[in-house]
Order: C-alpha cells, then structure tokens, then sequence
C-alpha cells in the first residue's frame, strides 16, 4: 500500500526538480529578456529592457575605459516597447517574500511614471514573480493604482495579486508569456 | 544711402549673436533632453532618451562603485516613448559635414530596429543637426529606407533632407519642436 504512493512521490519530486532545473540560475530579469527575444524573432513584439542609468565620474576616453562610475536610481520604469501599435510599459519585481510584496521596490517617480503612461493610453503593468512560491503576476497600472490609493500599507498582499492579478504560468518558449495575458485582458482595457 | 544697409547689417549680426548665445554650448543631446523635459511638464509626451548600455567589468558592490566597465554599442535607438497614445522612436545624430550625413553614424541594427518599429505601426524617424550650418531636419525612417534602398551612397546629401526632410526650426521653449512636425505630418503618416 506505501509503494504507489513512494512512486507518486518520486514522481513529484522529479516534476519538481525538472520544473527547477528548467529555470535554474534564472532570474526575472534573464527570463523576461529570454522572452523578449522571442517576441522580437517572432516578429510579434519589440519590447526591450533599459540600460541601468549609470553616473559618469572618471573616464579613460583615449581607451574609451570607464574607471569610475555609480549605478543611478531609474526615473521610468524598466521594460518599454510596442505591440500590435500600441505603447507597452512596464516594471518588474522579485521578492522573497511569500504573503507579500513591499512597495518600496518600485519609488515615487516611477509609479508617477506609470501614471502619465496610463493617462497617455498606454499600457502599462507590473510583473512580480514570488521567487520562493515559484508564481508570477501581472497586475495593471490601474489596478496598482487603486490599492496605493485606498491602502495605506507599506505592502501589497499576495491575496490582492490573486484576486486582480494574473497568474503567468510558466512555459519553456517563451518562459513570461505577459503579452498573452495583455492579448486575454485586451478588451478589458479598452473599456478603460 | 550706405547707412541704413549698414544699420541692417549689424542688426543681422546681433540677431546672429542672440540665436548662438541661446543654444551656446547645447549639443543637439541637451536641446532634445530639454525639449523632452519640456514635453514632460506640458503633460504632452512622456519622451526618454534610453541610457547608454555598458558593459561592466569590475565592481565594488560594498561601496556600489564600478571600477572598470565599457561603452557598448546600443542595439536600438536613443529614444522612444509615447504620445497622444502612440509609440514614438528615433535617432539623433549630429554631424559637422556641411554637404551630406555619413549613414555610417547609424548601426545595422539600428537601421534593422526602425525598419521592425514601422512594420509594428509606430511612428518612427530620425533626425540630423547639420552643426555648421544650424540647421536640424527630421527625416521620417520611411524616407531613410527609401534612400538607403535606391542608392548605393553611403552618405545622405544636404539635398535630401530639403527635399524629404522637415526642418525644425529651433524655438526658445522647446528648443527643438519636433512633435509639431509629427502633427503637420499626422494625416500623411495615417495614410501609410
């Protein structure tokens, strides 16, 4: 009676140990831009990462040598592109937290960032992955916008991803299929 | 009957010295910047020039200092963001040649980014200060391909730009106005 249930177990583990061996070492940041390219091969969407704004103190130019320079904070959020005509913008996050996610991530200038975007009809999201729980959400610029706004918490709960967030599942090819979950929501975000 | 042409001469001239000593030192980076800034308050656009991409080689993460990296060669345009709802892309180049704009100053992959941004429907072009000669055109990328296709050249002439190009004459605030040059083209661009 122990032996089918010993073989489900093993079963299990090895789903789980491929599940992890197929992202192993894989950030956020590598699986959004593993996906982007993709997007870009597909010739379905050109949707790129910015470059990290660096502050510029002393530079070798005759042998174009960077020999000191500091990592600057972003003003705008950190993906931007276009997909089927329209305006893409987004931020992305990873926490180690498991029942929520600490809005100090993102600051002030970039949430008031999103929300030009999102005056100017762009569209405009947040993708957070929950490293320890293995989950990634969308949630939409709107829907952060109203939490900020009638929450005065320092944090945003899992349960708030659940219920007005999207559930990436994750795939092979592309790994953050997000422009899938734009294509579901699509004439939801219209009527906005 | 000299002294009135006189009068008019140094009239010119000190014309000429207000028109220099308003963009004194500004490289066509800075007019942009600032216009784009410009763009940002009026709550018009929301226009961002992409930092340069660099490649990092030694870093004190103790003290957040980067002790060696290099300038890499950026795989997109300069700048892109959103306005009245759709994506804008370009380049922006200077050049001191009085007669012609080397096309080696724009990368294949830039070339190969802006032919993808026109498929995808997003407004895209590039433009050019002819430093010497104070003049600052804006050639949409369409035009661009359209020289690159039918002549072997690897320089655009002055000439094409009258002819193809928008010249934005330089203002106070915004110095560069290139977003009116969209909107004169607006109905032309639909068309395409």
């Amino acid at each position: 009676m122990n032996y089918p249930n010993g073989i489900k177990k093993i079963e299990k583990k090895e789903n789980s140990l491929l599940k992890n061996y197929k992202n192993r070492g894989m950030n956020l940041e590598k699986m959004l831009n593993d996906t982007n390219t993709y997007y870009i091969t597909q010739e379905k969407a050109y949707i790129y990462k910015k470059p990290t704004p660096i502050k510029l103190v002393k530079v070798d130019y005759k042998n174009k040598k960077i020999e000191e320079a500091y990592f600057e904070k972003p003003s705008t959020t950190d993906y931007n592109g276009i997909y089927k005509g329209k305006y893409i913008d987004f931020e992305a996050k990873e926490t180690n937290n498991i029942k929520s996610f600490p809005l100090s991530n993102i600051h002030d200038h970039q949430i008031k960032h999103m929300q030009n975007i999102v005056k100017e009809k762009g569209i405009c999201f947040l993708i957070v992955r929950f490293t320890k729980l293995n989950k990634i959400y969308l949630l939409m610029a709107s829907d952060l916008f109203y939490y900020i706004k009638n929450n005065k918490s320092s944090t945003i709960p899992l349960t708030y991803f659940e219920e007005k967030g999207y559930l990436i599942k994750e795939k092979y090819i592309p790994s953050i299929d997000y422009l899938e979950i734009i294509d579901s929501i699509g004439g939801l975000y219209e009527k906005n």
